[in-house]
């Protein structure tokens, strides 16, 4: 396709104060405003005026990170996008959501309410969770098994876009003069009846603006990547080189063709987290910067999260032994997705213990990359003229400077190069992402409530 | 105690378009805007100009209004008061959620982030909801009983507290050259173990700025009381008559001492819904306009939910019979506690069946006045000097011209009286209850955690 028809998608991943571990540390960083709604307005406003397609924020219901040395992210990301909405007009909004530990009547209502409020800009990435520690805080003894997460998930998604479908687009009829508000011929029971999960509604919302919110998804293992394939119309992902991404890719688009749906309604998004400067040797000097201030107890414990034993034992800088990821190739998890890229970049780069900490300081097994405005733009359009990518989903390493340098530095370039927006042509997150509005389910069908 | 000293709380208790059925209707008022987020904001901009303490809202996750005659509610209440809370800066913020539909650290987590979003202003209106239609929205065959969702409850709030409490307040230590964030030895697992709930904890967000939100109740029933002896710091209830509403008082304050809590921090708040004009006369026309404007199918489908017969066929314009409420006496639940006091009415006044149905159109039970803004503000006096209230939910007939009407004739008058504050005097809930700020549960107690 020629530069300047088919758009980039740019989506702001935020973390509190930047995907880098050390980032809370660095002199530019407010690890001080992290509960301070005005500071993740000012980034959504940053974002909005670069014209990103929109923000994203990451989730789970539990203490993951060693807090000692991490400033963790403590806002519910749906309740911060709230604000976030308020603050901005065509900024897309997304945030994660458990599938494993909600009740899809909350869950749908929450963002049909995001999406309401923010006049449709709402997104929901859709995750199973992966850990013991969430499963502790629902009263189960251990976290259900994949597969078992994976199938709740489906019935879950089935269910909570079937209650955003049941009132149908026209069901509020308006007329104070006749006493009518709603024809309750158009808003369906759903009666969904699975084998995890049993809801009947109607909702108690009326349809939203997008129809309903964009389904995101970023799970890489075989059940993630057919669960994207039948519902995601987003998809983020984390690939360090161009094969894999393009291998990705194609598999990604033929899936969702297997299940009937037009590929280009599924943007494949994968994340970059860049250092940008005005020389590729000052790009990687603010990369060791960051490194420096990495505390090697924080990333020992993470290491020995992801790969299931303890490894504080092992000298740092000395190589990482390779049979730490003995087990790494049998993807049927997505945690061993992630172990499998860190695997090959162990078995590739032979790096010291010190080295991949600081790899993994960066954006824990996101695609790390150092360099000019200039070169940023160019792995950009690498990727995405070469059937890896459909956008990304950028992870500045600190926040607000690295979102700031980036939109000041690199944005003008893709702009100037045709392959990104200068301004934005819709105001829903379906129209950033060039989606069609779905219809409901339920058009045409006879009533079965009230 | 001497006028001036002792201050009224103020609650605006927002529905849509006004707590009269047939609000939505009338010609002031804008249904069009009920999924409208700037109107909610313009709603609690009003409130926060005459100092109320808060808005409220109700909520459950069902459909329960026949919306073929009725614009109920489609917002979610707490991402709607995330909104409400960018647009003002001082105004408390209630939402109703459900312990019986929830789990605890999700609900703690939404609002935890409303508290940090709006500095310490959140209120959660604690139920147990009543009906078995949400009960189908969430997998179950029947609504669990009473007295299983009053032990669910107990041990839910039990649990959610324990969660909001498990960072102490001074456990981020915020040391970036150290590289120390947190001081782990403050965040503690709450490990509670219930009959029906097992939360480990730690939470993933720092303690809010209230300590915690502020805990509101509305239950009537014994175990709706007791709870709120044991738990509330505010209480929302329904009575007709000052004798009724001082028993009721008593009783909680009496209860709220039996658990060793001091009863003036257990605020409790009638409901009273103002029509509000010149004169008399000009009140009572408001009224009755608003009576004429009810459709007879809605009015009796609501009655017969409450009473649990049909009543379709009973004329209009003949006396309810009194059989229809032969089953009150006993208030084992609070539905039944609703049905009491509409029986009282019936009782007293045998009044028709239009006319009941325009009693119960008002504020469904809540005590509806009308009259000019020196009766309401006489009658507010009343009860907040005689034992009865320490404060009240205000139930507009009507958005926005009835709030706007109270809070430019009936709150000068209450302000000229040194009963309400015409500053605030603080920037938190808890500050405008005059409630304390909780320490934690953890204060000082050896660490688990990490």
């Amino acid at each position: 396709m020629a530069r300047g028809t088919r758009q980039l998608s740019l989506n702001a991943f935020i973390y509190p104060t930047g995907h880098h571990e050390a980032a809370w540390r660095h002199p530019d960083s407010s690890p001080e405003r992290i509960y301070d709604v005005s500071y993740f307005q000012e980034l959504g406003r940053t974002a909005e005026a670069a014209k990103f397609d929109a923000v994203f924020f990451a989730d789970g219901p539990a203490l993951r990170q060693n807090v000692k040395h991490y400033a963790a992210p403590g806002l519910e990301p749906i309740t911060l996008l709230t604000a976030i909405a308020t603050a901005t007009t065509n900024l897309g909004l997304i945030a994660t959501a458990s599938t494993t530990y909600y009740e899809p009547y909350n869950l749908a209502r929450l963002f049909s309410s995001l999406d309401h409020i923010s006049g449709g800009r709402a997104g929901w990435n859709i995750v199973t969770t992966g850990t013991d520690l969430a499963a502790a805080n629902f009263g189960l003894a251990a976290h259900p098994v994949h597969a078992d997460r994976y199938a709740r998930a489906r019935e879950f998604v089935d269910a909570v876009v079937a209650l955003w479908d049941s009132w149908e687009d026209d069901a509020i009829v308006l007329d104070p003069a006749a006493g009518i508000y709603a024809d309750t011929d158009k808003i369906h029971e759903i009666n969904f009846v699975g084998r995890h999960l049993k809801v009947r509604g109607p909702f108690n919302a009326a349809r939203t603006p997008q129809g309903h919110p964009v389904l995101v998804q970023a799970g890489a293992s075989n059940d993630g990547r057919s669960f994207a394939g039948r519902y995601a119309e987003a998809i983020f992902t984390a690939h360090q080189r161009l094969e894999d991404g393009q291998a990705f890719y194609a598999d990604i688009k033929k899936r969702a063709a297997a299940f009937g749906r037009n590929p280009e309604h599924v943007k494949v998004l994968p994340g970059i987290s860049p250092f940008i400067a005005d020389t590729e040797a000052e790009a990687h000097a603010l990369e060791r910067e960051f490194n420096e201030l990495t505390v090697p107890a924080y990333g020992l414990a993470q290491l020995k999260n992801l790969v299931g034993t303890d490894v504080r034992h092992l000298p740092l800088d000395e190589a990482v032994p390779v049979e730490l990821f003995a087990g790494a190739g049998d993807v049927t998890d997505n945690s061993q997705s992630r172990l499998q890229v860190i695997a090959g970049i162990v078995a590739r780069e032979r790096p010291t213990v010190r080295q991949l900490l600081h790899r993994l300081a960066g954006a824990r097994g996101h695609r790390v990359f150092a360099g000019t405005p200039e070169q940023v733009a160019d792995t950009i359009e690498e990727w995405f003229t070469n059937g890896a990518a459909d956008g990304f989903n950028v992870m500045p390493p600190q926040y607000p400077q690295g979102l700031e340098k980036f939109a000041s530095t690199v944005v003008p370039i893709l702009q100037e190069r045709g392959l990104f927006r200068e301004e934005y042509t819709g105001s829903t997150l379906r129209d950033h992402f060039g989606l069609p509005r779905p219809e409901s389910q339920f058009s045409g069908r006879a009533a079965v409530a009230q």
